[in-house]
């Protein structure tokens, strides 16, 4: 099986080897029962252990408190753009904008209720990601909502935001369990699964009790997280396959140490290509502002647009695959998340310093 | 590998064992590129191959007309509950109701606006199935909804709908692909994946054009048909693994022959166990009358519940899995989907002779 691809995918993204290895194995006959776990009902005893399972292992991963419910959903984060709003805001929202999926959900938003973008580093090209001294909540703000790591443009709070008074609601897609966080910084911290948690098509939400409390009457079941948590994420048929998954990925990086050993590894390998950058004497010209710069996402450019095609062509033909800038920005993007290994950071950089020659 | 069980599962369902066959062979290393399906870009070229061939699957195996768009949603069937009146619903809506699932998207549908149940069959347990005849709609209705199957109940329409001049939208989930239907009969057609199309976490979705422009300025993203179709299923990350088990199904039933031969091994394998029924002098009762049986979802009682529950036990114990019926009715429930062999109800039937002596 060749599988001596170095994979840059933003996501849907690469899976640890060994999960996907014991999905293969497993396909048929889950834990030996015959069937494969895509055939089971998902009211079965099997599959009840493999929910519970991924639930503790996110639980036991980010050190989620007793207060907290974990609930696997459908429709990624961009659902829960709509979701948000649609169940929280009733006065006003404030929302942070450092990125394109920030703008989104704002935009998404405004189709509530009224939203006020408390800070936006839109106008300089989402380079920067503000200190907590520079937000300002609005004082009838029924949440603040920013995302803690924008994909597209590479820049990552490197705090968990503090909300004051304010609930904090948080799109960690692209950074969740790449290190660890203060879960009760936040009322509500969503995720989708296609970066570091399992495959497409699962949304992971983390939930403080009391913003159960806030859902209105009348609210569609399936937009309803109050329901949703009432029926332990099983109010429908739930994404049992992509479930299963991050079920292994939760197992696997427990055995690889949890977040906190996974973060300095992280750290290094964003570190090995950010240097990179910087000592490239301007060749690679990295997007965001040195301490905006993400641990996931690490987006640069090269002197011309000839030249960057000219790379990721090459790239490509040399075993890195996904270097591509998202459409909307161009560039080049290298996106390492928790499973990518530290070796293929070091292969691309010795082919970025081939290519500088 | 075991896979001896025979497993009746009312979703999610048994698959085709040559679909789980190759899913698992190419799980590590997609169509020899070295990377599963699971790690690559919903955006690359390898994943718009597998869309498309999910997509032309559907519309050759149910010779869907060139003006009605096939997607693929998550969020199952019940959040097309939401959908369709948050979309479609203006001055009152059609709801038919003949079983569990009809009744619960139309007690959705009431979230949005006026409801007319215009037939139900509750009052006499949901065993019956109305003719065409019997259908009276109200003359503003937007559109007219109704659950072609029931899986819970074991009712099944044996024919398409007319809604007249009202568009007819109809959850297939659970008989849809097991019969040839004449998709210009209806505005839209939807159905979760899990009984014949594939895993969980896809919803099928077959819209007429011209429903698209029905929908509503300011509606929510990711709750847009007109915006899933003019972005190809993909205004967002779709669930990627199931879009392509859901292209493996599609070319497997092309190789059984298609709908139609499907629909004839239907038909033998649901005869030879309501025969059995029939000819048990009353020990097994069928729930539905008669010509309102199901094809895919066979529904009975035995004499006591305590014979039920040892049914069950000793069936279970025999290999054969998810007979009991639904906890909201109770009995036995076998649900016998594309990929269930006509082995299996052979051998249920002689298990139920022998249960019965």
């Amino acid at each position: 099986m060749n599988r001596k691809i170095y994979n840059f995918s933003a996501g849907p993204a690469i899976l640890p080897q060994e999960v996907l290895e014991k999905a293969q194995r497993e396909l048929l006959s889950f834990d030996g029962i015959g069937m494969s776990v895509m055939e089971i009902s998902h009211r079965s005893k099997a599959f009840a252990d493999v929910l519970e399972r991924a639930e503790s292992g996110i639980r036991d991963l980010l050190n989620v408190p007793h207060d907290y419910r974990v609930l696997f959903l459908q429709g990624g984060a961009s659902l829960q753009f709509s979701m948000i709003p649609m169940n929280f805001l009733k006065a006003r929202a404030d929302y942070i904008v450092t990125g394109a999926w920030g703008n989104k959900a704002a935009k998404e938003a405004r189709k509530t209720g009224p939203v006020n973008v408390i800070h936006s580093t839109e106008q300089s090209g989402f380079k920067t990601i503000p200190s907590q001294d520079e937000i300002r909540f609005s004082p009838d703000a029924d949440y603040v909502h920013y995302c803690s790591n924008e994909t597209i443009d590479g820049v990552e709070f490197n705090y968990d935001l503090e909300g004051g008074g304010i609930p904090v609601v948080c799109d960690a897609s692209s950074n969740i369990l790449s290190k660890p966080i203060d879960i009760e910084k936040y009322a509500l911290i969503y995720a989708g699964a296609q970066k570091n948690i399992g495959p497409s098509g699962v949304t992971l939400v983390i939930i403080r009790d009391d913003m159960l409390g806030k859902v209105p009457e009348g609210q569609y079941s399936m937009l309803d997280y109050r329901a949703i948590a009432a029926n332990d994420s099983m109010l429908n048929t739930p994404n049992t396959w992509g479930i299963y998954l991050v079920s292994l990925v939760c197992d696997w990086l427990g055995q690889k140490g949890g977040v906190a050993e996974i973060a300095r590894l992280n750290a290094r390998k964003a570190q090995i290509l950010y240097d990179a950058l910087d000592s490239s004497d301007g060749f690679y010209r990295g997007h965001a502002d040195r301490d905006a710069r993400s641990l996931m996402n690490v987006t640069f450019r090269l002197p011309s647009e000839h030249l960057e095609t000219r790379f990721v062509a090459e790239a490509t033909a040399a075993g890195f695959n996904g270097l591509k800038g998202h459409r909307s920005v161009g560039g080049i993007r290298a996106s390492i998340y928790n499973a990518f290994p530290i070796e293929g950071v070091e292969r691309l950089v010795e082919f970025m310093k081939e290519f500088n020659r």
